[in-house]
């Protein structure tokens, strides 16, 4: 018998063990200890955990729902099956803008999403996915693993009762789709674009009317022209959608998302409950899926683009200069706007503020004007 | 007794069966069998392992050796102690470029290092680390491990009985340190420069002389004259070697090494004899760490590149656009050269080749406008 029959042989019989959807008081104590029972020789038994994924995707949606899905599997895989986790879609248990609360009050023990969501429990969360010309998917992993922006992070979550992780991330998105070009600042006002959170706030400030639209109803509203110009997520995902269809003009660079984090929640009791190499398992396993979420969205994009381009006939455009200075004034104002009255909110900014400011001098030496050299001499 | 007691008080016997330093002839056949012992109970027990890590960095090296060490310390913890992984230094076991061979034959389990260095074995190896005007660190991970990248390096390295991964990353580099000013081509002929690999290979193109030197020696022969410029990593390392002490210009972009993949070696016949729990654990360790030191070289990238301007007063540079120019048609005619008798090598290059174009595309609307666009916003 081979290491993964003994486990398996072990453990799959603990099923009635687990945590999964218990309520906060009927949970068992959290030791680590509760699974073992004692057979005939005495030995304990390692326990088995059957948990809850909470997702705000659309279940298996490509990239992001694919990322949890992925993050499942590596855990079981390392646990040799002690942990198993039932990755759930958006609506599936519980809408998606409820991911939060159900995985704090330990209804799902884990939810993925993206913590910008979670703007109306605490102004901080945004700066752990995205801010309007904040840090790229590169500067994000820096700030949150070296940086500090990891136990910043932890400290705020741990007054929802939540351990987060990072866990995907898409890239630099891009500005969106339009249905009319965009040669000035002039031309955004009165403009209805779906566009969610603090972007949302920007494109009010620039005379342009936000509208909040769940993902799955881009398309139709464009069609219908309910409205002009929509942001989505970028070329792989923009495709799926069929977005090319119904607008004609695809804009960049994505000012509102230059890489944002998506998060992994554990309620917190189920993860101070677990064993250190659990723990682990699932330190990492987000980890390496924070990077390869955005390894795929990275080769897919590519291909993406050139089919957009060279099968579809859309027209790539580049938001104006003048465009996007109104939209990082109007950015700053939002930003500071969001932390103004909160301490742990400002905390959070500074930290982030300091990060991105070092960062713009050193990108200036480094990928930012490889880039440029490499599409100049290719071009 | 919670579960990390158990595998403990069960896994630390074991360690006279573990296959350190064994000859291949030696070794016990491998199918995740042989540790078991069979206790009064009769069950098995599961096997643990004691390895060594053979490296190409001196011993604790920052970032990159620190990377080693972080690597073995997930395996452990993720394995509750069942891999227990001893990391060497270079000289410490073997000489730095021995390496490969160490690990491919059994005397050490694994190996960390970079692919490049192994281009007298194959002429495919480097691009599996950089080659000049090729990937960066995001492009590279999105070759690997959605782009078709991976696959070949494992048929290329079965060849040498070698499991390989991608496990770190420096970032785009800088183009490194010059005791004059660089305002043409024409400065660049006859400059003894430290450089190894392929980008020294365009640097003889280009009129220059490349010399090869270890990392330790590249300080003395700067200060004595014995070369006029050197390539080393980055703002973290090159601080730390003092550098700035002995070169007064620090040039960008890194042309030579955009994004250099560091690579993690697993001798195949240990990696075959692994349960599939244990191969999970060091696939995600290895990949999750693949990403850490990118996070670590870009958080300590921009604290060090202020203290070597604000505090040292360096003086940075870009190189002209002549000398990029003239430095990118040598490295097209050095990366043809060395695939053009080798019919595997050639197939890794279209495949690497054909990833580049669609990415210079695709980075042309996303990361890098954007990195353009906010650092001319926020200057």
């Amino acid at each position: 018998m081979d290491r993964r029959k003994f486990v398996s042989a072990l453990g799959l019989g603990l099923g009635g063990l687990a945590l999964a959807g218990c309520e906060q008081k009927d949970c068992p104590p959290a030791d680590g200890q509760q699974g073992s029972v004692e057979p005939d020789n005495k030995k304990p038994v390692p326990q088995t955990y059957e948990w809850k994924m909470v997702t705000t995707w659309p279940k298996n949606y490509p990239g992001l729902g694919a990322g949890a899905n992925r993050f499942a599997k590596r855990v079981e895989e390392m646990s040799a099956g002690r942990i198993r986790i039932k990755v759930y879609g958006a609506k599936e248990l519980v809408p998606a803008f409820e991911v939060f609360d159900a995985v704090r009050q330990g209804s799902a023990e884990m939810g993925h999403g993206a913590a910008y969501y979670w703007k109306g429990k605490h102004p901080a969360t945004p700066f752990f996915t995205a801010v309007p010309f904040g840090l790229t998917a590169q500067e994000m992993n820096g700030w949150l693993h070296h940086g500090g922006g990891q136990e910043l992070w932890d400290d705020l979550y741990a007054q929802f009762n939540l351990k987060p992780f990072a866990c995907g991330n898409t890239g630099t998105q891009m500005a969106g789709w339009f249905n009319k070009e965009i040669n000035s600042i002039e031309d955004m006002k009165g403009l209805k674009m779906r566009m969610p959170g603090l972007a949302g706030e920007v494109l009010a400030k620039v005379g342009a009317t936000p509208v909040q639209l769940p993902g799955a109803e881009v398309f139709t509203s464009l069609q219908t022209g309910a409205i002009d110009a929509a942001d989505w997520v970028g070329p792989y995902n923009d495709l799926t959608f069929g977005l090319h269809r119904v607008a004609e003009y695809y804009y960049y660079p994505g000012w509102q998302e230059p890489g944002p984090t998506l998060e992994l929640t554990i309620n917190k009791q189920v993860w101070d409950s677990l064993p250190a190499d659990l723990q682990a398992i699932i330190r990492y396993a987000a980890q390496s899926e924070n990077q390869d979420m955005l390894d795929e969205y990275t080769a897919r994009n590519n291909a993406a683009l050139n089919e957009l381009i060279g099968k579809h006939g859309v027209k790539l455009r580049r938001l104006p200069d003048d465009v996007l200075k109104a939209l990082k004034v109007a950015s700053d104002e939002v930003v500071e706007a969001l932390v103004a009255d909160n301490k742990d909110a400002r905390k959070v900014y500074e930290s982030y503020r300091k990060f991105r400011d070092e960062s713009v001098q050193y990108m200036g030496v480094a990928e930012q004007p490889y880039l440029n050299v490499r599409s100049e001499l290719e071009g």
